[in-house]
């Protein structure tokens, strides 16, 4: 039987969910926004029955089961924590730094019955799910190399808000390269432990951002990963991400083997073995039937659709409302998965500062709030 | 005029390089080759004359007032220097260190009467050219990022060779990125002032190189640059070269700027401003109806053929036959551009083993050759 759901947030992701998880059978009975306003006007728009402001409504309301979390990242970690402590099963979306991320780790392994993934989506996409067979297959021998291209408009919102902020978890790196980072480890099966990056501000105010604001956050990076593990020792990842570039979306995922290459270009997969005269085709796009998002990249919708599916998969399969089955979401990342990439996106920062490759230790346990402290007003200093 | 030429080298660049200079109007008179077998076989095949496995033959041969000196890289100043010294004028392949591109410059200097050009053709290449006017005249506003790709097959010799060796001049960063880095000056006006950078050699060893011999030189490349100069300050330039790809040939140069895009594949030019709806052809390829060669990719087998038409016009302006005017061949790379490139190439491989970003300093004057030789026997140890 499927759960009731409450989704947090009003904006591009949140807009797109509720249809898909009404499609798939889903019942959404209540909508979280920052103000009563935003909520009412889209739970109206969307058919959603109730709406608020305040989240324990949402977290407390008795026909919510699953509550999926697609607000600023600033926010993210105390609502998702709370939800687990309430007993709901969570999908939620980044959370803004290391710290809050391991803070939702701590919970979803003190609730392991209960369903707590990343909304992360490019990994359901059917081509990265086909690539990554094909690479377990050998379609090209020794893995490489990976390069990652991600081109595309502003990601500002259109008032000054987080997304303008670089510490409240905006830009490039953290919205779309968070995404390219999971993808990369669930390619490769393997994680980043050396990185080195840059990242830009080349634009830092509009006509819309100006006066005493600028934006912090990046809108060019570029990073490189050296990737561990057993067999992948010698993996290189590049990825450049530019969204300077109104009017184009370019997402581009290479794989390069000793024996051949994968590449998916948007939501289509493409491979050429070496020997062989041309690139073949090895998955197309049926055509997107689902609701067309200006903001949102095609991958990115589709690997959301296909997540929703694994999640009806994954509840259909129990009686109880509350209750799932592992395997359909088994390839969803982890709240540790969460961790693992917010400390790539760190390091990438860090190594942007210092010039330097810079190590990527997951954190073992919460750092000491005063060290904290301490860091921030050192940061402030300087 | 045109004055008689004498060509050095018998690889795929000679081998083409004779039948463009021809069907402008050069008298090719004399050939060197490493062995007189060589030499002699290539001789008859191209129509020459005259062919020699004693460089001093030609250099000395009456009839021959430009040389063209197309030979691996450890070879390459000496030749260029002594034929300087002998007052014929030189078009000439990139050395293989910064010292020996330093020496080249110092005999420049001393004979600026004297044609000395690098035989590096991405410049010439009619897309590029539109290029870097478009971007004089503004059509992307204030450049921001440039991202370069060159994927293909392998460069290696079929047989062991200085093509193998990464101290000999051999590696997609030495060949093909150092073309990269001297267009990346002449499109951006400005040098690479620090540069970060990785190799790796994926291949070490194949089906014809094996045994106690292994490949040193890279056949993946990425690296950054910094660029500097009046109004470029900001600018970033990325370069991916990965020559484990056979099969393909992928040639991109993309620039971005605050209003618009310019990007060059293969030898075509497409452009997109901002706001507008998608890319433009602005400069389409009109069909190559030259030689084919398969070692040689297009984009440098039509800038070769580009160069060879401006040396034309430089020297039919003159009735002297060693004279030339500067004019058309004004955008050529200089023996000083080719320093700056070597001394880019040397910056990066250096970060590739330190890790760190490196400045890019251009040698003023002749490093003390002991000095040189504590740190050849140092390398060595380690």
């Amino acid at each position: 039987m499927l759960p009731g759901v409450g989704v947090f947030g009003t904006g591009s992701t949140a807009r797109v969910l509720v249809p898909l998880l009404k499609a798939e059978g889903f019942e959404v009975h209540a909508l979280w926004g920052r103000s009563e306003e935003e909520a009412c006007c889209l739970a109206k728009e969307l058919g959603i029955p109730f709406h608020t402001s305040q989240s324990d409504d949402v977290l407390l309301h008795q026909d919510v089961d699953l509550v999926c979390i697609y607000i600023p990242p600033s926010m993210t970690r105390q609502i998702a924590v709370k939800a687990l402590g309430i007993g709901k099963n969570v999908v939620c979306e980044k959370a803004a730094t290391a710290v809050d991320s391991f803070k939702m780790v701590t919970a979803a392994r003190y609730y392991p019955q209960l369903l707590s993934i990343m909304g992360n989506t490019l990994r359901f996409l059917p081509a990265f799910v086909a690539m990554r067979q094909l690479l377990v297959e050998g379609y090209v021998g020794e893995l490489q190399v990976c390069d990652v291209r991600v081109y595309g408009p502003s990601l500002l919102d259109q008032s000054y808000g987080w997304t303008c902020e670089e510490l409240m978890g905006g830009g490039g790196l953290h919205t779309v390269g968070s995404a390219i980072i999971d993808l990369l480890s669930y390619l490769t099966g393997a994680r980043a432990q050396r990185v080195h990056g840059l990242l830009r501000t080349f634009v830092q105010q509009n006509s819309l951002i100006r006066g005493i604001r600028r934006v912090t956050s990046d809108d060019f990076c570029f990073f490189q990963m050296l990737m561990g593990g057993t067999g992948s020792g010698g993996v290189c990842c590049t990825v450049t991400l530019n969204f300077n570039m109104p009017g184009s979306f370019v997402h581009e995922v290479m794989v390069v083997g000793s024996t051949g290459r994968l590449v998916a270009r948007g939501t289509e997969l493409y491979g050429q073995r070496n020997g062989s005269k041309g690139e073949e085709l090895l998955l197309g796009d049926s055509g997107w039937v689902g609701p067309e998002v200006k903001e949102m990249p095609l991958p990115h919708l589709r690997g959301l659709s296909s997540m929703v599916k694994a999640l009806r998969q994954s509840f259909q399969a129990h009686e109880e409302r509350r209750s799932w089955a592992r395997g359909p979401v088994a390839m969803a990342p982890t709240f540790e998965d969460g961790l693992y990439v917010q400390t790539v996106v760190e390091a990438v920062k860090r190594s942007s500062c210092s010039g330097e490759w810079e190590c990527v230790e997951i954190m073992s346990q919460e750092p000491d709030p005063n060290h904290n402290l301490c860091e921030a007003l050192q940061r402030n200093k300087n």
